[in-house]
């Protein structure tokens, strides 16, 4: 929008396509994008199969260096139209587009290295940035948002929940011992997380009495305390939601967060044109 | 109600019954098509039963021919009564009405096809149909808006959680490893799936302590991210109802936040203008 | 409080400790009921198990005795000190103390029935009433004012909940088949509301790669749709909030839930007295 | 802040390094104290694992006796500069510096006796105050506040949860019996609670059809009801957070429900006195 009259180039072609979703080229592009995405994710997965990878590896294997090809072209295609590569490079985005270009080129160094599964999968985050063009914007701000300004009591929150569970895990590994499968204050913290959180793998459970009897107390504590942080969220977006739905500004003041019904600025009480 | 005077006749009269819960004779029909269907229900569940439909084998299917039956004319009943038929046909309860007709029929052709059981579970959906004349409906209404407001948050909400075990469980693969059960990251975003939901089943468990800690990552998360939807529906339905309903203000003193019943001012005993 | 001045008799200082716990007499009354129904079940719960049976059976069976002695006691001065002792003897607590007495005498007619143990747990019922008494009610009361006024709601969506556990059950059973535990549609669908509740217990699991992806959609839904229930309760009680901290009621028209900040009766104008 | 002048001299600098976190000395106090405890409790947990103790044991027991070391010292500082030593050592904190100190010395005289290692995790209470001491006081103190409020609903819920699952586990007892693994009524209500509160461990598993049946009620129960106490602190986190903050109205047009720093009105952009 601020672009100067003057790069109506290639450059200026090419970053309305790769980086704006308004015209048709630039639909097109994400559309694309978003399908490599996730066929790149399936095709990791796929292959992590091992009736599947033995029989069609190669397969898999050419659409891998398909998709790596387009990713570096991509990648390229971004850091020459964009006015500050630099910055580009090195922002969130710009390296999980690195990242996601990097396994195919580190396996041809180390072939079936194990780790670039994992490289692989970061391809995932970039289905963030498709979804940023579109009408998600205004739903996944409030949530950022309501997560932010409960951030300070969902630390508190989490910081006592560890506590409580170091704490109560040890009281368990006295009371169980080993014999138990609480071979370990570690071990018996993990089962304490497993049980405070109501997941109940049931791979190690109590058998003493007192065990037992402790272990009904975690369980009835976790099933209470999850209240917190569903409270804390709750509050958090009832509070949000009455000042986010304007997104109009005073053209006098630049002022926003203005009610639905404002027909004057609250700031400098400019008319707001509607 | 918009029915003219001329179709008084038999047709109009079918409308009356299969359509209106009014009259007598319409609940008498919502009440016989409610037990038929929650029967229908009760003969295919026994019927799963081996022992059951060993012994039973033969009442069941008897019962199955006359709810078929009943059905079938029922079905017609609401296609020759109606004034579109196509229309209704084409509507979610005509097809689903259809799809409970079928199992029947397609059973001669094809005896004991297994994937019949599921056409005929397909039944239950009907109830809705009935509840929907009766008192629950705004109760179901307001529940529908507010998921349906909250749906874009929703959207993202389910989203992250989904590429957030994708990611977890091929990290998950890579640590534990097809020894500890994790044989395919699918299986491994399965598990995790199953721990960050809270469900933990136990079939699958970290063993080395590397998967243990991230575990309790990923149960922790689980733990504290249901806030998020919860908060969601929260906020929506407290929304939807306002608190403070009664919106009138005292003439002589200027109180509001009155009852919604309120005669007289709380504060100065004035008498308020309704 | 509306009792006449004429029955200051026997039958009338029966009922102050009995039913009232204002006096010195009626608190220790109290006291000594809620000692003796804890010590009740935890007798009831040491007989079950088989060592300690074994050991102090006859402690046990003589302390079930004596409280049994007592509880008829009480039964018989309930009876005799309340005004209308047939409403009292058919109303749902008249009826709880009446379970409460007789498992100690069907038991000299047959001796160690079994379903007996569960009548004598019904005694914990009668706790409520103790803590009716107390400074527990207003909270009390607040909760169950809450929880009747989403009846409605809750029923819809309990409803919904049963019919897609029933319809999911079904699927679950016809892709995984008897062989991996799904041995017939209600073994399913117990599965499912296992699974859908977040319960997960791990006794019978998913071994079809169709079924464990289906198995993933119950769990996300299961730990989404949790968010509905909660949002109806949150809403439910922000709502109900203000009205419910005032206890006085008008002298004049006897209209009670005012504003705590009210001065006139919101009904009548009439002046409060504070 | 009201320390008097005449004490500035070691005792006060003492007082400022230790309790306060204001000065340079005083911050760089608080983090070593943090990294102490944090590596106290892991040296704790490290211990409890058989292959790190057989190894590294002696590298830990030194580490422990540092650590005691420096908390003894601190002890004594704390007791030195505060100005009622007696009031302190029978305060909460005091007690739990305390605790912290002692295992080191009992441990010579009962070497290796197992409650220590209980007694050492009381340590990471300490941490707490040190969080005091930053920004985390307001989001904790909201917190504490809120569960404070609803504390009697929370009492009366908790109540109402334990004898249903006494209640719903002497059934479960009698329905499924010792074969089951149902082997005692105490047994049954753990079984109840671990499958109320969603846990779900499997270890215990229902097997009769009958007791299948109430199970799946047990969960539906369980998933239900944990709308309460959500729906508690929701209400009291949000009633404590006030929506519309801004209680004034405009002299003009009479709108109120402002933002907070509105300086006109939104409606017909008359100034607001303030």
């Amino acid at each position: 929008m601020q672009q100067e009259g003057t790069n109506t180039g290639f450059r200026y072609r090419l970053h309305t396509i790769i980086y704006e979703a308004d015209t048709r080229a630039g639909k097109l592009f994400d559309l694309i994008l978003l399908a490599l995405i996730v066929l790149s994710i399936v095709a990791v997965m796929l292959e992590s199969v091992v009736p599947i990878k033995y029989r069609y590896g190669k397969e898999l294997q050419i659409a891998e260096w398909i998709i790596t090809a387009f990713f570096t072209l991509e990648y390229f295609g971004r850091l020459i139209s964009v006015k500050k590569p630099v910055v580009y490079a090195l922002s969130l985005y710009g390296i999980i587009d690195l990242l996601s270009v990097l396994p195919g080129y580190i396996d041809l160094i180390y072939p079936g290295a194990h780790f670039l599964v994992a490289l692989r999968a970061v391809r995932l985050l970039r289905i963030f940035r498709i979804l940023k063009l579109v009408h998600f914007v205004g739903a996944g701000n409030q949530l950022v948002e309501a997560l932010k300004k409960s951030r300070n009591k969902i630390a508190v929150f989490l910081y006592s929940v560890i506590v409580l569970c170091i704490i109560l895990g040890t009281i368990m590994y006295i009371v169980e011992g080993p014999e138990s499968g609480f071979t370990s204050i570690p071990m018996s913290v993990y089962w304490t997380i497993v049980t405070l959180t109501t997941v109940g793998f049931g791979d190690i459970t109590p058998v003493t009495p007192l065990g037992q009897f402790i272990s009904t107390i975690i369980m009835i504590l976790g099933y209470g305390i999850i209240a917190v942080p569903t409270g804390l969220i709750s509050a958090q977006l009832i509070k949000n939601e009455p000042t986010s739905l304007n997104t109009q500004r005073c053209r006098n003041c630049n002022a926003d967060h203005h009610r639905d019904d404002a027909i004057y600025c609250y700031n400098c009480g400019y008319k707001l044109n509607l």
